[in-house]
């Protein structure tokens, strides 16, 4: 048997199976460098060590969409080389900063296993966890993918679909923030004067700019990211898939929406936990990606003053500008939409 | 009102007024690398650590126009958002020497207001200068830009044009440079054997390669330097534009030209000031870039032994070769010419 | 004359010279992230410092094939800027490990000197040394290239063929690998299980995935290389030359081959030495590179229980899946194939 591996199907996991995935990962101020040039993020906490020692961090953290990425990637040899489709995320919660040196390992245990009835696939559910050098999490989250059986016949490995929440209770969130020294936080330098009392439930922001995306982009990201998913890199395989072409990575649109919120959102500086996401539609190289918030909601933290949260939901599409907020009605999207994200951020108060 | 930005028109900017920009940048071994991937720059000063040492640096400093771009890109989200064209630059001067892991904050000065006649755009001259955690200015230039006015009734916010030198005193320039032990200069290794003395005014030097640019590679320069200048990225916008592309951000030009320019110059390893730069024409993806040099003059530092200044003049074509030195005839360029920069270089004596 | 270089000529070179290559380069944290974006190896002493640490270097190494790009690099402006074709390499050996911060310079010393008989090219022989700061060599290699003739009537320069070696001694193979802790090496973190013991000679592996190249990613890793070639960077050129392309790197063509067997042969995480390396064919942008390995023979280090080495024969091929093994018959080689490459690589024991 070849010792190069194909990847685990749907019979092949077990509920409760643990799997440490390779390889961990030294991040450096030059990840921190190629993710600047590829998404353009200019949050003041990430981009300067002075800002961000100023209001209690070490030095500036890497951005918190990086440390997914790199966690997330670790875990694709192993739970979705297979998949079909990427169905959910839920309870993402980062809960430590970091920094540039920190080394990333990943885990996942498999919680939930459901074979669907055409009996050659089946949905994982796992929370993978990335741990860093001295055994901390950093960055929890459960995710749940179609993956192929290997054979029509194989027994289904288990019957079980988790209890999952629909948001995160603020009260679980921010520990990977440390407590801020706000009066020494530089509004003018971070971009924005509005603060954590100057946002509104309802509140609507169109984030203006455009990014065009370009294959060798989202190549470099997704290797940055050690992803292997083979639909992002084999155009000779994709010219004759589904699209006729190479797919980009999800979580290349999260980021490209992440760094166009600045505008509207700049002292927004930390994203704290995920609490769902939806790939509306696929993005393919030359395409322009635009985005759009809403403030879903708000709430103070336990014990902390120095910030709040807001639960954004943030909608991106593809060349189509977001001035009148395009959406969802009912079920239905705009047919310009392609990411559908909720997620809690920590903002100054 | 929305919390997003569209920037400054004419009518906001006010005589004297100054702009703290966001966002604090610091820079990093990463930046460097990825500066050394777009442009191939193989000046041994900022190479090679032992090199910078070996002369009296503390150790490789950062490329002169990575520091450029650092600081203009933070200004461009007051000044130039509504800018129709940059007009020109002057008195730009180099300060200090910065070396990865320094931080970069850029504030300007509003030195002059124009109103052009036809009341709907107005020229702004503003002085930038950049400044390392220290509170040191690392680099100071005037530019001006013609911006919009939102409203052709708006009043116009002052009129005064300031008085620019054509070109820097070099008794001004050199601060950037320690003061160097030319002995420990390695001609051999620095992949040239010319010193100042070897070079005469009027000399021309054609620096014979030339270097294609992808659309990959100006987008991930300009988001490096966290320039969101909208018509470099967005390709949905700029194909209903005035050239139905996305334009290069002419500072990507300027750090062409000056890599290509090692093959000629490899010794004038700094550049201490520009007087002055034209983007005669606009560059866009896909297109070669050529450039050659002549210099203009020559100029020793009041109190230095160690190094001269060459004043050069360096044009950039766009696919055309330039053995025969392209150029001006009267105020008509060659069409293949996009970039006309003068400025000083320092070279060992 | 022009103080722009335009490369040295067949009679320009002397059997003997030694040519100390421009420009000393500090390689650093932000090329190894570059160099993981742009081909996407996972081998985790490469990638984490703590596995890295763990087993017995000071921290993770540079990947070897980033290190040989370097030194090469260097060697272009004055070897092969006039070379019409590469012919070959032999003897190359990775003598000491090269840590980011670690500064690499090169020299190179004519070995070799052959006129063809047509008297317009001939044949120069190089033994290559990449050197750190410390003075001690961490690469040596002799590479062969046909090289342009000045004019016809020129003079040979000399006329000597060096004997070199089929294949590297493994007895002389590993100084750049410490004795490792070969009880830390966590086999689950680095992806395989599989041990020295568990490999065969004659095995041969599919690497399974493709990756298509773009040429922006190209030329940022032959430019991060101060590669200097112009094949690969000037299109204005090459569409007037034989391929009407780019042409892309070999090097590059052989990093994306190493980072592909990782499937397969995740543990042999060090390459000790290349006995010899072919070209078969150009690759262009847009194609997809595929490779698979075979096992030629297996060897034990003198005095070492830690590793063995592996002689291994990786090819590439471009728009062919691997899963046939598609190689030479004969002189033949399948017409898919673009890389023929024999090294010897370390894997625990």
């Amino acid at each position: 048997m070849s010792k190069a591996r194909q990847g685990n199907f749907f019979e092949d996991f077990k509920l409760g199976q643990v799997i440490a995935h390779a390889a961990p990962r030294t991040v450096t101020s030059g990840d921190v460098s190629l993710y600047t040039a590829i998404y353009g993020p200019r949050f003041a906490v990430q981009s300067s060590d002075e800002f961000a020692r100023a209001i209690g961090y070490a030095r500036a953290p890497v951005d918190d969409f990086l440390v997914f990425h790199v966690v997330f990637g670790k875990t694709v040899p192993d739970i979705s080389l297979n998949a079909i489709a990427n169905l959910g995320y839920a309870s993402c919660r980062f809960l430590q900063p970091v920094y540039p040196g920190d080394t990333l390992s990943a885990v996942s245990e498999v919680i939930g296993l459901k074979e669907n009835s055409n009996r050659k696939t089946g949905v994982v559910y796992v929370r993978s966890r990335g741990v860093n050098q001295d055994g901390q999490d950093v960055l929890e989250y459960v995710r749940w993918v179609m993956v192929r059986k290997r054979g029509e016949k194989a027994e289904a490995p288990g019957d079980h679909v988790p209890q999952l929440p629909a948001a995160i209770d603020p009260a679980m969130l921010g520990t990977a923030c440390p407590l801020l020294q706000v009066h020494n936080y530089d509004f003018a330098q971070a971009g924005s004067r509005h603060r954590y009392e100057d946002y509104a439930a309802g509140e609507r922001i169109d984030h203006v700019d455009g990014m065009t995306v370009e294959e060798a982009e989202h190549q470099l990201a997704t290797r940055l990211y050690q992803n292997t998913a083979r639909v992002h890199f084999n155009q000779f395989a994709e010219a004759q898939g589904r699209f006729g072409r190479r797919l980009i990575y999800g979580g290349h649109v999260i980021s490209l929406a992440r760094a166009l919120s600045f505008n509207g959102l700049a002292n927004a500086f930390h994203v704290a936990g995920i609490n769902g996401g939806r790939h509306v539609a696929p993005l393919f190289a030359g395409d322009t990606v635009f985005a759009w918030s809403e403030v879903v909601a708000k709430a103070e933290l336990p014990a902390r003053s120095d910030v709040g949260a807001l639960r954004l939901r943030t909608l991106a599409t593809k060349d189509r500008p977001c001035s009148d907020f395009p959406g969802q009605s009912g079920k239905d999207y705009d047919p310009a939409v392609i990411l559908d994200l909720d997620y809690w951020t920590l903002v100054p108060r």
